[in-house]
């Protein structure tokens, strides 16, 4: 995927050396005298300068007409005039050399009419001059280590914010201004925050990018409500993940109506849901589904905590049910709750006689009466459990200063000795328990289930960053691979071209007769399946027109004439070409690989398992195209009918490899001609079992109307 | 279901007049000085008798050698001295007539040896004097608004409980104390608290038929590692859901790794995961799978909000984004977010031109500077919406004390005027401020996915209450119903006996020959099928026992002989008894019923969609026999593969009323032949067109090893 052109950097946005409130008030609950206030009151480290011809001064600070009456130089404009006047106070903020700007005011695009003139207006000047402008119509942005509160949200009042490592971008002010109080809230560490409003320039992409290149910032939170240019998209969040970032990602709109909520919130046009899913995943972006969740992620991944190697987890605990618990929510996360080798599960039972010794590993309530349980548990489960990541429940051990100071100090010191592996500890803690756990960069959870998420999502990013590791380049596009039809052609054809890109069809032959029918079969050999040939039906199994496992040339002679006269009865209008004739394929497990555009990604591959079932559960994978082989591994792990390819009921193992090599083919070809295809089907694609490959058996390519 | 044999009431364990403690310590951090010392500070309103002979004053109190020495009457014994000594001082509390014990002490069968024998001595003497014990090896119990702490957990130090209408009973000790210090923390009210350990005597059904008897409990919640004894947990079950009592359970072992570590935790045999699930949602039981949502759902259950008529949500909030996200999530909780009606939009509309009118109603930012705007739209909602639950998503509005007055004092307007409407807000609220709104009986949610899942909850309690109310009893066994067979039968003859039982089967004859076999394909209309007849094949398609349509009598010759040839390979030692020859079932839904025996729950009836799929993605409903229509109706609303019921790609809908009457005919047949039952598989059970019934296509019937 080539790079998007480069935008100027949004540095001075976010660290500007003095500040321009354009429009500011002495009222300071008003949204121009706000800002001015909170800034004040902060105490922002650069100059203040109110823009405002009425007064003289303005909140206790000389004011200024313009801002090309400022004296000193001006980064940032804050402009918070009513929407008729902005874009003149963007043009005297280029004048003057500013090269950030944050318009807070509404009444643009989202309200229509004139509104959007003057939006394309800000647009138009941003372009042509450099100005980075974040909004109109948002909440405007946050530096905490500067003390910088570009906003009007009440939620900022009073700052109460801790420098940290997380910086967060919303699409929607009022989402952000929720967040920042839950950041509040939750104390936990802030570096930037910025909501993005109608992005009449500096988008969700900008901004991502933007943090993908800040030193401070190691967790991007985002709330993403609808993408709008997918190269720049995919260009920051590469770029995050390339440079460790982790990016978790709040998205709405997963039910219908949700998505019908969302639109009718932004103009945007949205990218299909499981799209979404799929594009974050490939760019090891982690979803939440939850406020909860996406706090829970940023804290745990905002914290110096070893990236975990593998996701074999140990599980610690002084009471049995949360142990049981915490190991079903693992194995929900499909974390690998390996059990302690025997030997240690005797040296744990030696320890402490009436304990757990499996995994989870049950110090019981024994706990509380010999501290040093916890070192020694824990060591060996590091030791000789091997695990990459142990998440410990204390109870409410945490409640007690002494108790809990004396069991950190213990962990602290096993950590020395296991410095790559992760630990999530789950306690009710009393603040003071907190604050003394999370100054040692220990991530405390409250609640168990919360802890052992959490670790999964460390996994997770640890996964994606391995995988990002490998450079799964796409392969080239095979030499000699024919180009997509520009109009309808029948199964085939259809095949033929697939096969050129990569992807292996059953062997077959159209014949246009009942004796050319025979003739293919003989070729072939028997059994054989008949199929209707017209391009003018893409759904032949509909009108009864596939009829298979035919054994004998009474047989063919007798499907030919039931085809002819089916295709008569139901397809009265259709082209017909005579029959294909094909191959029984060997038995395997069929699936369904597919190419489609979405209206914001492009050239989408989908892949499903099992006919019916994909579409009555909507158990699919997609990922935009290309992508490498890793990529199609993992959307066949991502799906669950994943399990039919391992095999049940005694079925061999299927060709997962030769899948995976078809799924990538097939986003390689999708990628090279994506302003020539509308749609790609095979269904059935039938993975035979190890090391016989795939075969297409039915295909169907739509392009795209010219 | 017969009831069980009713035992002494728990009465005097929760409502002692005067408690005794044995092995009371002068020391108050020893396992016998705390329950003391807990019950002083707290200010337990009886008299209070350490029992102890080798003093004569334990922690300022009188003490007394043995219980027999006190003067007033006691109720409640404490136990704490050492295990060999339980049984001798339960012994001393039967003579005084004590009537409820609670034992602390452990040493029992959970660690072996004698212990064994000294629990068998309490559970002996209990049973033959009517006295009740908690425990051994617990941490007993707790009533709050007696201030009765009889426990020695220190969550229960300092008292710090809020009397109120949830009451708990954990069969984990260390479960239990964890859950008092969160419902501490959370401030939730508490009525009792109890938990049973070894449950020598009392167990947990025991408890939650208590709870269901007392008036001063709305919420049961418990934590369950494994039943015992299903009549009497069943009659629980059921007297709790008659009393309007909300049952929300916390049963860990969903997992392989959790199932492991829940019986290594307890020595008792637990159902099967799934098994559990059925009998939760049988009897009403909410299944959490956290302990958040544990505490969440107690928490909303136990607020006097009316009960949700139905499922219609309507969603308000500050935010689009948040509004779509609980969207999401209603949806998730299959909870019917319908839009407002077109000329009510426009109402919405007119009041707030950029208002979101559907549904969520978003009232945007806006609502800071026009607090009105909220009991506007919240009576339109409630008034043109018909919404029988509404949640409402304020923001950090909740953090200033003046704005959420105003807007409380709004909602408890609206309120009135809508008294069976179910609310609950969502917002950051300062601890002012939650007081506030609970004391208007107000359920208040930080996080806006919570408040959904809450009111899903509520409207899950609802329905269930409403379904218990519809009186669903089993229907009576069909005259003449066959008995099970005593040993194992072909497939024809369990048809048959199914047939008898109200479950129709599809029409077929048992072949000795080649000749018979043409006769009965001839007698029963072609096309046919050809299976193996064989009592000792259980799985006839494993070995290519099965050849359909069979359209003439050269294909039936063809198809004798081939089976003949694969019995005679490949099951060499089964007894042939020919081939069965049936009528090919007209096109349907494949789905498979059967019967298992639990070891906890008996007889338990199992439904699926379509076949392999059952297997790969578990995808089945439990209910445990015998039962109504309606849970037949709910086990089928339950499976995800319902959606090929309801016909896709344009299939016909199946005969879901059919399919409902023989799941409920076959747990009739189940119940009233449990002890004579193994297993029953009917697979498939094809469900045909709407009106035209369903048809076994196979069955097995295996009989209890008698």
């Amino acid at each position: 995927m080539s790079a998007a052109p480069t935008r100027p950097s949004l540095t001075p946005l976010f660290e500007p050396r003095a500040i321009a409130v354009y429009g500011a008030s002495s009222d300071p609950t008003k949204i121009g005298g706000r800002p001015l206030d909170f800034l004040k009151s902060s105490g922002f480290d650069g100059p203040l300068y109110p823009i405002n011809p009425k007064s003289a001064q303005i909140q206790g600070l000389p004011s200024f007409p313009t801002v090309s009456a400022v004296p000193g130089p001006v980064d940032l404009a804050i402009v918070a005039v009513p929407a008729p006047g902005v874009l003149g106070a963007l043009e005297d903020c280029v004048a003057k050399g500013v090269r950030g700007a944050v318009v807070l005011s509404s009444g643009f695009a989202e309200v229509g009419g004139d509104g959007v003139q003057w939006q394309a207006g800000i647009t138009a000047l941003a372009r042509r001059s450099g100005l980075r402008v974040v909004g109109p119509n948002c909440m405007g942005l946050i530096n905490v280590r500067r003390r910088l509160l570009g906003t009007f949200t009440p939620s900022a009042a009073g700052f109460g914010l801790v420098p940290g490592r997380i910086s967060l971008v919303s699409q929607s002010g009022a989402f952000g201004g929720y967040c920042l109080s839950l950041i509040r809230q939750r104390g936990l560490g802030l570096n930037l925050w910025v909501t993005t409003g109608n992005q009449s320039d500096v988008d969700f992409a900008d901004c991502v990018d933007h943090f993908a290149r800040d030193d401070g910032t190691q967790v991007i939170v985002g709330y993403l409500e609808a993408a709008t240019d997918r190269q720049r998209l995919f260009d920051a969040l590469a770029l995050a993940r390339e440079n460790g970032k982790r990016v978790v990602v709040m998205k709405v709109g997963r039910s219908e109506a949700g998505a019908q909520a969302a639109a009718s919130h932004t103009a945007s046009l949205a990218g299909s849901d499981a799209v979404y899913d799929g594009v974050f995943r490939q760019f090891g972006v982690l979803r939440a589904r939850s406020i909860d969740e996406l706090f829970d992620v940023a804290y745990a991944a905002s914290q110096p905590v070893p990236v975990p190697q593998g996701r074999r987890t140990g599980l610690l605990t002084v009471s049995g049910g949360v142990g049981a618990l915490m190991a079903d929510v693992a194995d929900d996360c499909a974390l690998d709750v390996a059990p302690m080798p025997e030997d240690a599960q005797r040296k744990l039972k030696a320890i402490l006689p009436f304990c757990g010794p499996r995994n989870p590993v049950d110090m019981t309530a024994q706990l509380v009466n010999d501290l040093s349980l916890f070192e020694r548990n824990f060591e060996l489960m590091l030791e000789a459990g091997r695990y990459d990541v142990i998440v410990a429940f204390l109870s409410s051990v945490g409640q007690v200063v002494e108790l809990s100071s004396k069991l950190l100090e213990q962990l602290k010191k096993v950590l020395q000795r296991f410095p790559d592996r992760a630990v999530i500890v789950s306690a009710l803690a009393s603040p003071e328990v907190r604050k003394l756990f999370e100054t040692a960069g220990v991530v405390l959870f409250d609640e168990p289930t919360r802890a052992v998420r959490a670790a999964a999502a460390l996994v997770y990013f640890a996964e994606q960053s391995r995988r990002a590791a490998l450079a799964d380049v796409p392969p080239a596009l095979p030499a000699g691979a024919l180009p997509p039809p520009t109009r309808a052609v029948n199964e085939v054809q259809a095949k033929a071209i697939l096969a050129g890109a990569g992807i292996a069809a059953v062997a077959e032959r159209v014949a246009a007769d009942e004796a050319a029918a025979l003739r293919a079969a003989r070729e072939l050999g028997y059994p054989v399946v008949l199929k209707i040939a017209s391009a003018d039906i893409a759904h032949k199994s509909e009108i009864g027109g596939v009829i298979v496992g035919l054994a004998d040339e009474a047989q063919v002679r007798e499907a030919y004439a039931t085809l002819m006269e089916r295709a008569r009865t139901r397809a009265p209008r259709a082209r017909l070409e005579g029959v294909v004739v094909a191959q029984m394929a060997g038995k395997g497990v069929e699936t369904i690989l597919g190419v489609a555009r979405d209206p914001v990604f492009g050239a989408v591959v989908m892949f499903g398992v099992g006919g019916i079932f994909v579409e009555a559960f909507k158990d699919v994978a997609f990922r935009v195209a290309p992508f490498g082989v890793e990529q199609a591994r993992a959307m066949i792990a991502e799906v669950k009918g994943r399990v039919l390819l391992a095999g049940v009921r005694g079925q061999p193992a299927a060709d997962e490899e030769a899948l995976a090599q078809a799924i990538t083919a097939l986003s390689v070809y999708a990628a090279a001609h994506a302003e020539a295809i509308e749609s790609i089907d095979i269904n059935p694609l039938v993975v035979l079992p190890k090391g016989r490959g795939v075969l297409a058996l039915d295909a169907l390519i739509v392009p795209r109307a010219g």
